[in-house]
């Protein structure tokens, strides 16, 4: 079966796979990293590490040894059971890939409004969408940013969306210490306390050293968060060759695991066990414009050779994504989205943050780009089936009655299967020339304008108990009165 | 390194590579092909087939034994000696994947002059954008059907028109065996003669059965022809899953193996040691429309099952292509032609052709299309070269002298190597949204048409020696003035 992680491409040699290993090693321990946060450098230092001002040196036998203690699978809690996942497809022959919309974008769009900043009736329109549709199992908060709402407490209202409008689990916002507490805080309202949340997991934190080799206080401050309430933390070094990692891929590599352990040896220290993915974000700077260019062949490298050395750590793996550096959802973005889709299920990647909507470097939340996106997972949710080979689908007789020179287009056996057999995509058409013409020579994005909007007409609301809604909703309601609480360093 | 045929995915388990061969041994034993041709039957009947009026029934250990005649690669020659090419990467190490322009479209396209009967200046065009890009190593003849032209003879004219504007070697045109014969009198002209031509190939010529089962004359004939020349043969079944075989994948594979085997043993019995390659056109009816849809999950799983079947019969393999069903130059169009061409890579994919301008199911050669499809190309060859791993690229010293919260963007490092190292796009860009909206929203279909025309504007003329030239001339006129000769059957 493709897609699988023992059917990965092994894009590193073992030598290489060993320079990279080595060199991260050298880089923790001869350059080491910042860590502009007191308690995790004290915590360092008395785990034996050299820190000197905010400077850790860490040494290679600990960080291996902490890397070891985190999980290569756990279990994540839908507040539907039903919906609960098991991540991390090389420990557990029962995980599955976990797809989540966009998450980040400042700007949301669509064919009617156009490009404006998000909001949160964006937030819960996207929300609605993965919960609508069977292809994305997880949900990601911050789908497009709220900024209608007031910047230091949005993140609760996104947080809410997520909880109210879906029942699958979901990432947290979680940007820092106590924007990571408020969305713990929200979870063990919604399953029932503290106890159950760190019996079995609720959310999915994602943290970005600020690369190059610093672990900042905001983020550090975030991972200490989850890790002591044991929600599971994706350690995602976001590198952009010739920005935030050296021009290279191989450079970008070893900058990427020598930061990724580090965060996740952190945060076995503050709490062993706690569930740790090794998270790669990386592709290159386009020197004509200084942005982020998705889908080139370094971005396809740096997802599969990132998932090898996630394995080779034994930590479940997040990369890749629909990710695309067009403004609009042409020919461009599907190319690129392909390039990292495939990069993406070839890994067997574990999490895929960004796996539908994203458009513009991920500046914009785009509604027709989910729809397309979803299709092309879709696809390739197919794909990992596999061929069918049942004494039916063989077919000899089949052929024999047909006869050489026969017609399979009306045959019984053709008229018996193909609704089952044959995957038609309900976004891609193959209209005759002259009737696409006569109706309106429509494009792809037109037709995913439709299809997000017939998508969010079969969106069931999964309801959310009162008790527990007002409870979200006092809380939010005492955070706003506290602001002094949001400051953060 | 990815795309080599030691890296392809084994997508069909032994057993279900054992159960394809068994069930296609069994359709050419029990159910057999009619092949209507006479002198194809009786070469076929003197080496022991059982033969009923038309009908073939083919002896397994017979076909076995033909098809390991056919050499698993191959010289294919240019007239300019530095473009041949060596074609089967699974029997030599030095071959290539070979890759060609779009060819059969009776439509060609572009933003200029949007969609109209394909004429010679087009294919003029589409041959000499081939030559023009470093990315095709092969053409195709008929890459826009020469429709302005007189239909008996201007397949001749396409053939004037690779041989005169590119000196890559080529595909040839030939539908049937009088036009067959024609292509190889033209490259006997242009190569000095029979021998040279049959001492080393220089033409491939396709040959697709009548699906379901049935060799017809105009085929056979073309299969003879270039058998009797030591023309190497891409036997390719023309498959379309529920139309022109049973509408299920592994019911496709079984006839694609029956029909592209009996016709490589049939090319064997003519002549010995012709190379053949094993074709592979597979997809699926959109039974909405009762066209063939590209880039769907059975398509892919065409692409990678039938490479691993040519390996298995040691024969080089032709499938794939920039395929796609969309009429327009869209997400859509892209979408479906990168789930193609990445299937066509990972099966490391000896011939491919339509690689390029391929658009509409194949009505329409686009040059736009041409465009898009000549940069994912390119792509995957930037791929295919892997990571770099030299002491400069692993950047340990680099990262030291930047440091934790340093900036790669001005370092000395990333200024050295950024141009060498970097793949940066020229048809895919990264603008700000302002600037893409002031300079009018750029679509890449828009980029594609300037980009195509840059191209054109590369190109330079190979010359055609003026002796050849006219022979080929004269030789054409000769054939213009004997519309008798053109009787098929």
């Amino acid at each position: 079966m493709m897609f699988q992680p023992d059917r990965a491409p092994r894009i590193l040699t073992e030598e290489q796979e060993e320079t990279v290993h080595e060199t991260a090693m050298r880089i923790l321990e001869e350059i080491g990293t910042d860590v502009k946060h007191d308690d995790a450098r004290r915590l360092l230092a008395e785990a034996g590490m050299n820190v000197e001002d905010e400077r850790v040196y860490w040494d290679r036998g600990f960080v291996m040894e902490q890397i070891a203690k985190a999980p290569s699978a756990f279990r994540l809690r839908a507040r539907n059971p039903d919906r609960s996942l098991t991540v991390g497809m090389g420990g557990d022959p029962d995980a599955v890939p976990v797809w989540m919309n966009v998450g980040g974008p400042p700007f949301a769009s669509d064919l009617d409004e156009g490009r404006r900043s998000g909001r949160i009736q964006d937030h819960d329109t996207f929300i609605k969408l993965t919960q609508a549709t069977d292809v994305l199992n997880c949900a990601q908060t911050g789908a497009a940013e709220a900024t209608d709402l007031q910047m230091e407490v949005r993140h609760m209202d996104m947080e809410y969306s997520t909880i109210r409008y879906s029942d699958k689990p979901y990432t947290t916002y979680g940007t820092s210490g106590p924007r990571a507490r408020d969305g713990i805080r929200m979870a063990e309202i919604v399953h029932g306390g503290r106890e159950a949340i760190e019996a079995e997991p609720a959310l999915m934190g994602i943290v970005n050293p600020n690369s190059p080799l610093i672990w900042d206080f905001r983020m550090t401050d975030a991972l200490i968060a989850w890790a002591e309430a044991k929600q599971p933390i994706v350690v995602t070094p976001f590198l952009l060759a010739g920005a935030t990692s050296a021009v290279s891929v191989s450079g970008g590599l070893t900058q990427q695991v020598a930061e990724a352990l580090s965060g996740v040896a952190l945060a076995q220290l503050v709490r062993e066990g706690v569930p740790c993915l090794y998270g790669s974000f990386f592709t290159v700077t386009d020197m004509r414009t200084g942005s982020p260019a998705f889908g080139t062949p370094e971005s396809v490298w740096g997802i599969l050779a990132g998932a090898q050395l996630a394995r080779r750590y034994g930590l479940p793996f997040r990369g890749g994504g629909g990710l695309a550096s067009s403004p609009a959802v042409d020919a461009q973005a599907a190319a690129e989205t392909q390039m990292m889709l495939w990069a993406t299920n070839l890994a067997a990647t574990d999490v895929v943050l960004h796996a539908a909507g994203w458009l513009e470097g991920g500046l914009t939340a785009s509604f027709e780009k989910f729809a397309l996106d979803v299709e092309l997972l879709r696809q390739f949710q197919v794909q990992a089936q596999g061929i069918g080979f049942s004494e039916e689908e063989i077919a000899f007789d089949a052929l024999k009655e047909t006869g050489p020179g026969g017609l399979f287009l009306s045959s019984p056996h053709t008229r018996a299967h193909f609704k089952e057999w044959l995957y038609m995509s309900p976004l891609f058409q193959t209209p005759d020339f002259a009737t696409w013409e006569t109706m309106g020579s429509e494009t792809t994005e037109v037709a995913a304008n439709r299809a997000w909007k017939q998508l969010l007409e079969t969106y069931e609301d999964p309801g959310l108990d009162a008790a527990i809604d007002e409870e979200l909703r006092a809380y939010m309601a005492r955070r706003r009165d506290a602001p002094d609480l949001f400051v953060e360093d």
